[in-house]
Order: C-alpha cells, then structure tokens, then sequence
C-alpha cells in the first residue's frame, strides 16, 4: 500500500507520522548479537509511510484525548508490518524494497529468516506496556490478525498456480493478506483507548472494508494509473501475470476469443512487455473493467462508512474519518 | 536433545508423555489453506521424546493437582519448539529430522518459512485459554524465551567464522539456544499452577541449570557416547568442525603443537572422517577432556540441585526432581 498522507483536520496525519517516528528513533535496536538486530533497524530505517502506526494513534485519538498511550501497540504494528516484507521479500526472491537492498540481499537467507523471526517476538512484546486485560485484549487480536496474514500470503501463493480463482476468492484473499492489518492497526487504538466493544468492533468494520477498497484501488492503478505519479511501474501486474480482480472480471465477462487471448497473455513471461500491456489493457477496456473496479471500490469504501454511522463518536470525528477515507479513494498514487 | 524417558514414581514422565499426546492428537491441525497447516501437522506428528511439554505438566503438577490446566502451555511449548526445528532445518540445509523429509524438502523454502512463522503465532494462541493475568504472565515470558532462543541460535552461527570463542561464550550461547526453554517450559506449569513468584523463579533456576547440564552432557556423548546406544553417529560434531565444550577446552589447555594439530583437523571437512576423529578423540584423551566434560556437567547439576532445596515443595517431589535430573544426566543415549 502507498499512499500519500495528507493534513486532515483534526486528525493530523502528519502530526500522528511525527509523533511515531520520533517514538521509533527513541528506540534503540542495536543489541547483541548485532547480526540479528542491525538487519531489524535496517528494515525499519527504510521508511514508508507508516500507514499503519497512524492509524492506530487515530483510532486511539477518535475515543480518547491521550492517544500517545497507544504509541507502544502502534509500534507493534509496524514492526509486524516490517517482519512480514523481510519473509515475503524471501518467498518473491525481490532484490529491492523502497529502492534498498532487501535483508537477505544486503545480509543472506539465513539472517533474513531469523531476523524476521525476532521481529515477530519483538512485536508482542510491545504489548507488555499494558495492563493484563488490555495486553490480552491486543495480543489475542494480534495472533488472529498474524495469522490471518500467513492464510492470505498461502492462499496468494496457491492462486498463482490455480486456473479456477474465482472473484470471492479473490477478495477473501486481499481482505485475509492486507486488509485485517488495517482493521486491526484502528481497533488496536480503540482497545488501548479502553472504549466498548461495540465501538472497538465497528471500527474494525471500517478499517477492513477500506482496507479491502484501498487494495482494488491498487490493482486498478497498477494498471490504469497515471505513470508520472503512480508509485510503482505502471503495468507491473500484467507483467507478473498477477490474476487480480482486473483479470478474474474480464474471464467473466469476456468473449471466448478474448478470454483465450488474455489466458494465452498471460502464460508466459517476456522480456519486453510493451506490446503485452497494450493488449491486455485494449481487452480490459473493451469490457469496461476500469468502471466494474470502480464500482466494487465504491461498495466496499460505502460499506466502510456505513459503520460509521452507527460509531460512538462525534459528528466531527466521522467527518474526519470519512475524508480520510474518500482521500485515499481519489488518490492517483 | 534425545533423552530416553523413565517412569519416575510419583512424576510418572510416561503418563504425562501419554497424556500430552492425547491432546496433541484431540486438535485438529488441517484448516483452510491447507499447504500452511499440512506442513504444521506433519513436524508435529513426526515424534519425539516431547521432553519441553512433559516439563511443563510436571512443573505445573509440583505445585498443583489440577496439572491438566497446563496442557494448553505445555502444548504452545512442544509447537514453538517445532517451529524452531523447521526453520533451523532451512538454516542449516538438513534434508532430514528424525530420519524423514524437513519441511522445506518435502515442500519447498517458501512453505518451511511460512509455516514456521504461523506455528510460532500458534503456540501464542494456546495461551488464550488463561485468564488476562496468567496469560500475560505465560506470554512475557514466552516472548523472553524466544527472543532468547533466536539470539542463541544467531550466537551460534556467529561463532562459525569466529576463532576466539571463549568457553563462558560458549556456555551462554548454549544457554540462549537451548537451556531457555527447559527453564520457561517448567516455569510454565507452575505459572499456571498459581505458586508463588519465589518458587516459578526457582524451578526456572533448576531447569535452566539442568539444560546447560544436559547440553554439555550432548557434547560429551556426541564424541565418547556409545555407538551402540546414542542415537545420532558418534563423532558427528568432529566432523563438522563444531566448536564445542570439548573443542574449546582442549584449545585452552594443550601444548602449543597439538593446539595448532586440532586447529589443523577443523579447518577442512572430509569425505572419510574415521581417522580425523581417532586423531581429534586422541588429543581430548591426552588433555583429559572427556573429564573436564563430566566435571563442568557435574557442576551445572549441582548448582540445578541448589535451586531444589530452597523452592517451596514436598521432600517427595524434591527427590522425585533430583532423580529426574540425575536419570537425565547418567544416560548414555
């Protein structure tokens, strides 16, 4: 997920990214043995734009005046976040993440693995800053959420090999691999704000549906979004055969022959890929795929703010929230 | 570890192995994606003694009757622990563990890492079934554990392209690597048995003591067990070149020309090892290693024992625990 985080009243998302870096700087990661904690400061200097540490101080802030106690579960959540790159970047064999070597390129397998290891424990460990019933409440949603995480990168794989994806299938993997963290990273804020349950669970809600949006919205731009400002290759998807939403609708909806020509597109990988691109977006086109992924955008971020209709908060607050979300909608990058 | 177990009475080791076998088997490991818990189910079915979760219950049983209760900690002991196993395999290359396929050969990398990190969420997730400040109590110091666990393990891959290791290096990598988790499996059970802080410090103490006891006992055995009797190939470390109590000590007290022959013999590794381990047996001889061995166990058991006398519990138990220990250390397998 990249997105461009901008100022929203209120719920300062430049003050909230200010407030965790300085958090994570305070920190000191260079323990014995340094083999294994200099690869974790490698990875967690690297940057981003700690998305989801923010929304944790945010989902603490909407229900609490002293959102800095949710500093330590925030930090938890990025540092999760940073396990699962290290062991994915492993598993995809990718020589760079943020432009940088990745930590088994820069170290080796080994210290990848182990390393990634350490920060998994390191991140339940943030969670030992709170009282027992908060602790239990975070580390039980914590285990859920990693786990779900492990389901959806398995399930990611199997696809890659599977012909007979279907679009539900689909989605339950993109909610399971990168949408549950971000429901999770706001209801983390709300537990540590000690709101009711009622409250911590529609937060949730909001997060996961937006979080399920957002990863459309990345495959839609992948594809469709504009070079000059898109984060990443344009087209990076269809080069990689990536059987997202784009391409599961138009095996739907297509003609036979265009259903073939896109199966035979992609069951191969080339060297250059202009022509590749071009016909596999004059496919998508045809079959009006760019307004079908604009539209389950639009179902999932309108169930998203439904829940808000119904949070404990004030009205300003779910204003605030809504344009968050409508801001990551309508971003172009 | 390989330890042939004994009923002991009273702490009848064979009745708790059957009884966390039983649980073990009542979970049923198979869930959605399948290629993540096929694995899991696999390393967890392949055997062993089930030494760590045999601690646990008869830890918590010292201080309880109800010692059924830990079987949930006992369980999240047994699966960390196989965790370990499965990435370790990966770091270290091994094709086989207790004589079938690793995970990563009988799947593949990606599968062995994957796993591994959802077994290591798993184990975390037994300790849900405690109230919030039992289960923060199990869960501080499983994290402290593991964390431990995976410096140990960094430690020790260090300490292959190092010259210089010390001896009281060495006792504390094998303490991180292996003798943690003796300690915090006992601890366990008496967390859960509600004893007082004082005694789960203590049979910390005791087990902690009697890993590095056990561990040195392994080394000991690797080069001058029985053939006959241990389990794995007499001579295995030597022919690795693993730098070991007995390495170490040798290096600290032989003349200057044997130092140099022993340092010689480790640098290379062989197709036919039989001479390099009569020559590498011959210098430990003439130095009294095998001596030395005994003597440095003999002083990590009794210091085990110490713990014993001052820890809140019947004289039965005491002895029963001694015993226990003494049974560890006076195997010949």
């Amino acid at each position: 997920m990249t997105v461009f985080l901008q100022k929203i009243k209120d719920l300062d998302i430049l003050h909230y990214q200010k407030e965790f870096l300085a958090y994570l700087n305070s920190k000191n990661w260079i323990h014995n043995p340094k083999n294994l904690y200099e690869p974790i400061e490698y990875i967690l200097q690297l940057g981003g734009k700690r998305m989801r540490p923010v929304l944790t101080l945010m989902g603490c802030h909407i229900f609490s005046d002293d959102y800095k106690k949710s500093l330590p579960a925030a930090l938890a959540i990025e540092v999760f976040h940073n396990f699962t790159l290290v062991h994915d970047d492993i598993m995809d064999d990718a020589p760079l993440r943020r432009g940088k070597e990745t930590v088994h390129e820069k170290w080796n397998l080994n210290t990848g693995i182990l390393s990634g290891d350490a920060m998994l424990i390191l991140a339940y460990q943030y969670f030992e800053n709170y009282e027992p019933v908060v602790f239990q409440k975070l580390a039980k949603l914590f285990s859920k959420t990693a786990l779900e995480v492990c389901d959806g990168q398995q399930l990611d794989v199997d696809f890659e090999t599977r012909n007979n994806v279907t679009i539900p299938e689909y989605i339950n993997m993109i909610r399971l691999k990168t949408s549950v963290l971000v429901g999770a990273a706001l209801k983390m804020g709300a537990i540590v704000a000690e709101t009711e349950e009622k409250n911590t669970d529609l937060i949730y809600e909001f997060g996961l549906n937006l979080g399920i949006a957002f990863q459309l919205q990345d495959d839609y731009l992948d594809t469709f979004g504009n070079p000059e400002t898109f984060g990443k290759q344009v087209g990076g998807d269809i080069m990689e055969n990536k059987k997202t939403f784009l391409y599961l609708k138009s095996l739907l909806i297509a003609s036979t022959k265009d259903k073939e020509k896109l199966k035979s597109l992609y069951s191969t990988k080339l060297e250059d890929n202009d022509t590749k691109i071009i016909e596999v977006k004059n496919i998508f086109t045809t079959y009006k795929i760019p307004e079908e992924t604009q539209s389950i955008i639009k179902e999932y971020t309108e169930k998203a703010f439904k829940t808000l209709e119904i949070i404990d908060i004030s009205e300003e607050n779910k204003i605030n929230l809504k344009n968050f979300g409508l801001q990551l909608m309508q971003r172009e990058v």
